[in-house]
């Protein structure tokens, strides 16, 4: 080929290899080269023939061309367009310089400018991409005890246990073999004391509740059917009777209870009460003659459901009931009742059914149980808010029946700390399951490169990491959470309940994204089941779910939020509304204010005090309008029911601000005890992402309030693009600090990559 | 209780029974009833016992009170404000009326205030949301007979099919017996002559690809193992030996196939090979001396995996592996090789694994396969597009190696049409399942009335509502779809693939949430296997990864976008791109018009032209702007692979925008064929809804962008609002024309409750 016909050798390359090009744009090339007059007859139709779809050039010449054009490119690495390529080729030809525009025009028409096109020919060893590599830029096992907090030597005799041979992974799908190894498993927990752990020590516990929180999490490294049949007995039946009952039923049962001697059931639930467990249907009938209550399920659909424990192993449990007294209903109240005798069989007047297979959670033996007309003694009321009398005479310090059972189940609300702590655990371990995979496993790369981490794709960063951030973030507002629990007045219960429903809600579903992340990023090996993030998935799937229903729990935030509110700030006018939602802001005048809106600099958006802000302002808004919106609807004349319904979406949203203030708010206030400047600086990276890639999400938010501008948003999503770029870097070491062991994990392609 | 003691009542009541007020709370009011000039001072001692917290009202009591309160109420039904209601139980008396501003104040301090707090006292029978109930407004087998269209008779046959005894669902957990059971039905269906539906006539098959989607679709009502076993042989094995092979093959094996009697594999995927199917491994050696090839996988790494009917069923498989000719590499082709012999012992030189227990599907027998050396006739080249000749030389009528294999793939493409379809008809199931039992489910309700179906509560349509619309949009739009693709010519190819692509991301990302939402709307009951939203989910959940993972297609679809984009446009300046934005726009003048941006009229909000307007704007707006990031980029020194990568997250924006102004393209053009005015208005509704809730869900972009202003993105979020609450009357019977088999459903929940 002479050099004015090798100035086509890209078109003609591109024709036959690039799979864009049609057929109808072979004649277009066609064309072209006919209708060039500096070219000679004989190359035109040298190279029309090159063009024939019913002559194709050999594999062999195609490759050439590409070997000539590849050379080409070496020797001028600055060429960037597909003309300056075809001009040099040409040798710099007069005759196709001054058909420049035209060509111009033919790469128009096929769509093939840029230098993009030119990649078909570059080989790409030197891409930023492929070189993004993990670094070990800090002291992991430090950030690891910063993790663990004061709770190192339990969270280590815990993993101690788990990791012990006996605790392999059940592989069977046969539900009967899987309940009882998780029984098996627990006995060997209660032998060794970690059942019994918030249990007073009088009654052989180890007296320690935070201990007990920080087992649950620990635990949940492992197994979740283990953690939940745990959580029954322990937390659920165990805390019930220390919770609801007095001395003497202290003493008749944790002992028995700690030590898995008397496995028990917490059975509350309902066929048709779920959520709305205020209408229970179940009556506990007392008979002042020989002194008893008659438990009774009045009908089918009042059969008590999902309980965990009663399809096997639970020998008694917590039944709640309504008491009934010379026909009179005086609300829920519970009752210890027997459902098994000591040898398993199933005790008089109890008719038990099996939940069967489920979604997950298959270790956990779920039952139904009815109760016709069983017997118990009065003793067996759970009587530490009310109580029959010696005259078989209702008492209780609570007057209101209402009052008197939330506070009953205010008591428990040590489960809606368990359940987001031990989702958490499964969230760290999906990640580090996932992002180990990720940095190791390679796909796609640069034309002649070699092939990329897949942690390297922006797509694939953007999935998992602002998950790791959320994940830091949520570690240390739970542990906040279960400080004021453990150390809770009575004027702060209420918001204590509200703030553990809300990190509930709010932590459960974010494990369910982060985990349906996890799968899809490790791509068909999360699919198989010796990859566990099968079972991390599936055994979460119900924590959205138990403990209370997160759509009814962000409901019961919300109006928490709303009685706060009303509380601090009273009478709703425009102006009071605009101080409410300024008046804990530092930078009043500057909120709103243009400068600020439009502000994109990044120190500005890197900056705590910007992000916390941000989200106090949207609290607070949200809060003030949700408010303002019901007080209309009902002034409008709606009723209160139906303008609480009408109002339902924005209530979740005013859940949602709340928590996610807070979350900022806590972690940060951790960030802020660390010294060690590698750490520090990572965790600070980390909350900017998380603090960020959440008001990218409520960028919708912000832009229909004005408090940002559209240049500021678009900022943040490209500083969320470079901190996901950044922290890859950190990822490995960032999971590894969780220090899941590796048992646990139990991911095959962990350990065969 | 005299009438100045009885105004009390209500606050008396709140401080008991409400769960709001804490005990410091009740110190305050004791301030409040000791600083009233006008009680006598035995009121206020009276009043003040009532609030001694060491010897609290009897139940009896604050029973009495509240009777005494609700006939106040119902005597005098306008009452609206705790002062109001105070006052009239006093009489009116002159005292509490003076009093008004310091109650109010109190009120206030209580934050407890406003109407709502009167719900504790009122009977709510009448509320609205009570109220709502199923209607039936339409005729629901004209519905069914317009989703059904031309595929009745097939759709019939099929449903005819899998709701007899034989096909009740497997329920066991053994992995083997329902492998088993899956292949026994198979086999029923190929009996049926279903399974060759789409091969020709003259080799025993039914010559009609339109009815083999339908038969996937209808099928996937039914078990999901099922589905994608039969998709694996009649669709991925059937379908490469007739699409790769030519005539030898066809009559060799064709028949075999379909009836069968010869179940095979696919075997593209390697380990170290998923979506960069180019860079497979394994080798196919020709040996011209015995005109053979030699099967090898190269080293562990690179054996087959994930591969349908591999681990227990196949007999043979055709498998991807680059063809060597003397030492030289002719790439990727494709080569039917036996892997079992017909006793079903594994032939010579294979080695297959098991992939064990997974997620879902775990009827269909995925199994790794590597080859050690299996030596191939020469027929077994699935020849269609390159061969070996005579001489021992490589043919093809393709030149490059790239484009072949591209080429290879792109016959495939019928399975990226089945996949939605199939992943389409199983959240069809799952929305019946939650949205009947959520007609039915009752929780919660108005104080004193009866408890609500969960449907009518606003956030359960909101999570359940859009996707019942989204259904039916992207029922319309797979048909569309399937249109194209069976009377596709040449030079459409590209854009049916990347819609065919698109459509497979987009509507398994769909069904996984809806999905999702399902379980979570039925509570506990959604996590038991025997309602099926379980199998349902862990079935389809794979969906979004085999035939090509999603976030993959995106970045194909987006990179097909920007090749129409670049032929259609060309070069790229801000004038030039305000023109191709607006180019088809009808109403080009009025875009970002003010009084447009700002309509907020329901009329316009509503109309259909305003959406498809609004679609367009956003898809092209991205496109564009996305094609000027790149050549930024790239202009900037960038290597085009990194420019690609650090535009993934815009990518996949390009590629939603696109496919959602298709969907919603598509859908409308299918109402308009409409003529019964009943449906018509039904499917305009849910177009609408469908049309607002993503617009609402982009509203970051559309506000960022300026095409719309604050007051109409909000006026949207009110109007998708209003259409959940209407749409939820036809909810039910808008799933009943989906018309699934009860059988097939399979959830108990529908049939016990
Ligand atoms: C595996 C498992 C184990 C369990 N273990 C136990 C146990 O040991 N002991 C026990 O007592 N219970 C147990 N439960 C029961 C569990 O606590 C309940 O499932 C849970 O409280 C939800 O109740 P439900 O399932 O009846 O859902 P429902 O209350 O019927 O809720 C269904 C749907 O309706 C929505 N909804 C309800 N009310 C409203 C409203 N007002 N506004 C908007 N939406 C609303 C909810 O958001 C939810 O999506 C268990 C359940 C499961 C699945
Ligand atoms: C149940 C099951 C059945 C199957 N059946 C068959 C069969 O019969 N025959 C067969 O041949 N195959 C089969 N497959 C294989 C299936 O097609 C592959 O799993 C699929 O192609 C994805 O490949 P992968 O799993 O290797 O994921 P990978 O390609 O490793 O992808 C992993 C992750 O990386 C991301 N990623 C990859 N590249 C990029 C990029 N450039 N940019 C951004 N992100 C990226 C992906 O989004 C994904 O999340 C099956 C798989 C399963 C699980």
């Amino acid at each position: 080929m002479n050099n004015n016909q090798q100035s086509f050798l890209p078109l003609l390359y591109l024709a036959w290899s690039d799979d864009l090009l049609t057929q109808k744009e072979h004649e277009i090339i066609r064309g072209f080269i006919s209708s060039q007059s500096w070219l000679s007859d004989s190359s035109k139709s040298e190279l029309l023939s090159k063009l024939d779809v019913s002559a194709p050039p050999s594999r062999e010449e195609l490759a050439a061309w590409k070997t000539t054009i590849h050379s080409e490119l070496v020797k001028n690495p600055e060429l960037r367009s597909l003309f300056s390529l075809s001009l040099a080729l040409s040798g710099n030809s007069d005759g196709f310089a001054n058909a420049r525009n035209e060509f111009v025009q033919l790469e128009n028409e096929l769509g093939i400018l840029g230098e993009e096109i030119l990649l078909s020919f570059r080989t790409g060893e030197n891409t930023l991409t492929a070189k993004h590599d993990t670094v070990h830029g800090f002291d992991i096992e430090k950030l690891t005890r910063l993790l663990e907090g004061d709770e190192s030597d339990i969270i280590k005799k815990v993993k101690a246990v788990i990791t012990r041979r006996d605790f392999a992974y059940e592989t069977s799908t046969d539900v009967d073999v899987y309940r009882e190894k998780v029984l098996e498993w627990c006995k060997i927990l209660a032998d060794e004391n970690l059942g019994n752990m918030a249990f007073p020590t009088e009654f052989g516990g180890g007296g320690n509740m935070r201990d007990y929180f920080a087992i649950m999490e620990t635990l949940s490294y492992h197994d979740l059917s283990l953690v939940i049949k745990f959580g029954v007995q322990f937390g659920l039946w165990g805390m019930s009777v220390y919770f609801l009952g007095t001395q003497k039923h202290h003493e008749e049962y944790l002992q028995k209870i700690g030590s898995l001697e008397l496995p028990g059931c917490f059975a509350m639930t309902e066929m048709h009460h779920g959520s709305n467990v205020k209408g229970l249907e179940t009556t506990a009938t007392y008979d002042h003659s020989n002194k008893t209550f008659v438990i009774k399920t009045p009908h089918k659909k009042a059969q008590k459901e999902y309980i965990g424990n009663a399809a096997k192993h639970g020998q008694m449990a917590t039944v709640f009931a309504k008491l009934i007294i010379d026909g009179k209903d005086y609300g829920v109240n519970t009752f210890i009742v027997p459902i098994r005798n000591v040898d398993g069989t199933i005790a008089d007047g109890v008719e038990i059914g099996d939940c069967g297979h489920k979604m997950g959670l298959n270790g956990v033996d779920n039952g139904t149980i009815s109760f016709h007309d069983v017997v118990i003694p009065k003793e067996n009321m759970l009587d530490r808010f009310a109580s029959v009398n010696e005259n078989g005479e209702f008492e209780s310090p609570i007057p209101s029946d209402n009052r008197r059972f939330f506070t009953m189940l205010g008591t428990l609300v040590g489960g809606r700390i368990g359940i987001p702590r031990s989702a958490l655990s499964a969230m760290k371990s999906g990640l580090t399951i996932a992002i180990k995979y990720s940095d190791q496993r390679r796909q796609f790369g640069p034309e002649g490169g070699s092939e990329v981490p897949i942690l390297n794709y922006r797509m694939h960063q953007r999935r998992l990491l602002p998950y790791l951030a959320k994940s830091y973030a949520l570690h240390f507002t739970l542990r906040h959470l279960t400080n004021r629990f453990l150390n809770r007045t009575e004027d702060e219960m209420q918001k204590i309940e509200a703030l553990a429903a809300g990190m509930k809600a709010y932590t459960t579903w974010t494990v369910r994204d982060a985990l349906q992340e996890c799968r899809e990023a490790i791509g068909g090996k999360g699919y198989l089941s010796e990859n566990r993030i099968d079972a991390l998935k599936n055994d979460t799937e119900i924590y959205t779910t138990f403990e209370g229903d997160n759509t009814v729990l962000m409901q019961l935030v919300a109006k928490n939020r709303l009685s706060v509110f009303r509380k601090e700030f009273g009478k709703l006018d425009v102006g009071g509304m605009i101080t409410y939602v300024y008046e804990n802001a530092k930078t009043v005048v500057s909120e709103k204010n243009p400068i600020i809106t439009r502000r994109t600099d990044e120190a500005h958006l890197r900056d705590f005090e910007f992000h916390l802000q941000a989200f106090y302002y949207r609290e607070k808004t949200i809060l003030a309008s949700a408010a303002r919106r019901l007080k209309k609807l009902i002034d409008g004349g709606m009723d209160a029911y139906d303008a609480f319904n009408v109002a339902q979406h924005q209530m979740m949203d005013v859940a949602n601000a709340y928590l996610e203030r807070v979350i900022l708010e806590q972690y940060h206030a951790f960030i802020t005890t660390v010294s060690d400047a590698d750490i520090k600086n990572r965790l600070v990276q980390l909350a900017q992402l998380f603090a960020l890639s959440l008001i990218e999400g409520h960028k919708g938010w912000y832009l229909e309030d004005g408090y940002m501008e559209s240049a500021k948003t678009k900022a943040i999503r490209k500083l969320v693009n470079q901190l996901c770029w950044d922290i890859r870097q950190d990822a490995v070491p960032l999971v590894d600090a969780f220090a899941i062991p590796q048992s646990c994990l139990g991911a095959q392609i962990l350990t065969d990559n």
